[in-house]
């Protein structure tokens, strides 16, 4: 009987713990799982034997449901490359795997995360061994490839367009000319930027006005003139900005600098909600904010998609489901069946044919500093408030603790 | 049959509106009141005629319960303050109030609208006219005096602490050094920052490591030495501090500017968070993130606390009795009877001793970059989770209308 490792990597989100709380489900359930092993801070972690029996540490079904309720990252993450084979890292975790008698290893993480997988399965098949690697997808970015989205996008974009709500109805209450800029994560997809859009619906309100997301070159002038024009319209402005939007030329607009003299304003460094913010105060002269959700995004368990949170769960069971299965080298992903009624189904997928690749927004969704109807007709059932607030604490790692609310 | 005025004034808050409601409530139930207006956008719209019959707008009690749970401001508001009298505008003012028949008026704000309604008071009892004038209390920066808290503040302050929670717990995953430095609004007076020391509490787990307060002199050196130490103790530091926190010499550390070869880094201008953050990469050199809560401290709802929602509409409806019992020229104060069980009074005191001061934390409840005991056992009482997410849309002022979800 072989024991279960499980690993995080990448950034957090708000639902990687219940990926962690579905696998550890399913192994338990299993007649032919010994133990359940955590490894602290990823593959790292593991390398320095850092490995928690989660057994012994989330022993009731009341903590694993504590657990799914609970944002970041509760085994800790890395952001460990491994080195390509032949390398001696491989002979280390394999050796490793022996002396914990692992016979599956499941590794919930993005695409860097699913490299490793890559490595490690090819590495231990090359080699002979019977033990199984999996992976469990999860990112906020939606930017895996060979699934229809990932666990943890659903809940950010939902905090996304909730918090979006909120930001349009704070920048409606004076009564003169304004530009609010909302700078949100994806450096190179524009899935969460697009998530804004629907921040009219989840109020009975306002959308923000305009959407940029960084699959389309931005314009410095085009944008001031869009801006003016929608306060000719709307007086109050709202836009929303990916952190990685970019010039024709290919520069980020939020790593450019410059004098009171040029186009961007002050020396900034904020990123581009603070270089937009800039321009504007310069170029337009009305009251301006800029905004950065900044971690908020990843971390709004409170904001927790309830699509998102159930699909995340299961992730971890499904993977959990191949392994038993024989399966190796395979990431769950999700393939959507019906949009209306929104139905998923569960599918392995090689892990080679993720890792280190990246999904965009297909450029046909895309409208002028807009989000076309494909789009949100897409994002509508993956962002759904939970019925309550989830009264939760939050793990930590702490060395070599995992430390429980 | 006189008729009520309202409006509100000064920036947003998360119950706002619910003392909006209070009033309408209060004064649809006297039978000495005809209707109940509503100035959009504060004394500047109501001199521009911009006035809705809110008991039109909002007919029903179904409508008052979501204006209840809806963050911002319904009226819209403004920034405009009142010149010294004697001056042509206060004659403007009792010749509207004379059109639209106003008994009673009620402007809810902070203490910039307290003095308004103290002018106005004193303008109308000197020309011996018999309207009512009564100030509302509103700021989420628990600044006014004479009353032991403001409504709004609480709202602000469980917003602050619960997302300080997720932000301590998303700043542990990775094991390595770093520091995360939250700013937090409230430029003179620290309530707000000091609320977030109850992020351990929110979470079951750890609170921010150390707490700034801008009653308290900054000092860069010793805020690196007091990063470095927490780092040693804990890897993962997190730092709440105010917007406002200046040096021994006055000078606000959000403003400070440099070169790369000075203390506080390339040129900034994102306020202390961006400034903080500079510092600790340049001589800390430690993974390092400036978050700015921004906005999102005052509009979101969905972490109101349960005491500052009940209080907010209690002081709207305590301003309609006061009204109604013939006094003018007051607002109306929170006393607290009782720590725990936690119970509160209402009273009326001078707007004259409100209008222009402020409350700052008192010095022997601030600790060494900590929030001390008694500072906590204030705070606690007023940060109360809702029990459940509300549910609602947004209001907003749609220049002559008032745009309903």
């Amino acid at each position: 009987m072989k024991n279960v490792l499980i690993g995080q990597s990448g950034g957090p989100s708000a639902v990687i713990n219940a990926s962690l709380a579905g696998a550890v489900r399913a192994a338990r359930q299993s007649k032919a799982v010994g133990r359940v092993y955590g490894a602290l801070n990823g593959i790292e972690g593991f390398l320095q034997r850092r490995v928690v029996d989660l057994g012994a540490q989330l022993p009731a079904e009341e903590a694993l449901a504590r657990l799914c309720a609970t944002p970041a990252m509760a085994l800790g993450s890395c952001r460990r490359k491994l080195p390509a084979p032949p390398h001696e890292v491989y002979g280390q975790i394999l050796a490793l795997f022996k002396e914990y008698n692992i016979g599956y290893f499941f590794y919930i993480g993005g695409n860097d995360s699913m490299d490793t997988v890559d490595k490690i399965a090819a590495f231990l098949a090359a080699q002979g061994e019977e033990i199984r690697c999996i992976g469990i997808p999860k990112t906020i970015d939606n930017d895996l490839a060979e699934t229809d989205h990932t666990p943890g996008f659903g809940s950010a974009a939902n905090f996304i367009a909730n918090t979006m709500a909120q930001i349009i109805c704070d920048s409606s209450v004076y009564n003169r000319p304004s530009a609010t800029i909302v700078e949100i994560m994806g450096r190179n997809a524009g899935w969460l930027t697009a998530a804004a859009a629907l921040a009219g619906e989840k109020s009975g309100g306002q959308g923000p006005h305009l959407v940029f997301l960084p699959e389309v070159s931005f314009g410095v002038e085009a944008f001031l003139q869009k801006v003016r024009a929608e306060q000719a319209k709307h007086q109050n402005v709202v836009v929303a900005v990916s952190e990685g939007v970019r010039t024709a030329e290919g520069a980020y607009v939020g790593e450019m600098q410059g004098s009171a003299q040029d186009d961007f304003g002050h020396g900034t460094l904020g990123g581009v909600g603070q270089v937009l913010e800039n321009l504007v105060r310069e170029k337009i002269g009305c009251k301006v904010r800029g905004i950065n959700l900044n971690v908020l995004q990843r971390a709004a368990g409170h904001f927790a998609s309830a699509t998102d949170l159930a699909e995340a769960e299961a992730v971890g069971a499904e993977g959990v489901r191949l392994a038993l299965a024989g399966e190796t080298g395979k990431m769950v992903a999700i393939r959507r069946v019906s949009n209306s009624p929104y139905a998923v189904e569960y599918t392995g997928v090689e892990v080679s044919r993720v890792a280190n690749k990246e999904r965009k927004v297909p450029l046909e969704w895309i409208g002028e500093a807009a989000v076309l109807p494909p789009l949100l007709a897409y994002l509508r059932p993956l962002m759904v408030d939970l019925p309550a607030l989830p009264r939760c604490g939050y793990f930590y790692v702490d060395r070599q603790r995992l430390v429980q609310p």
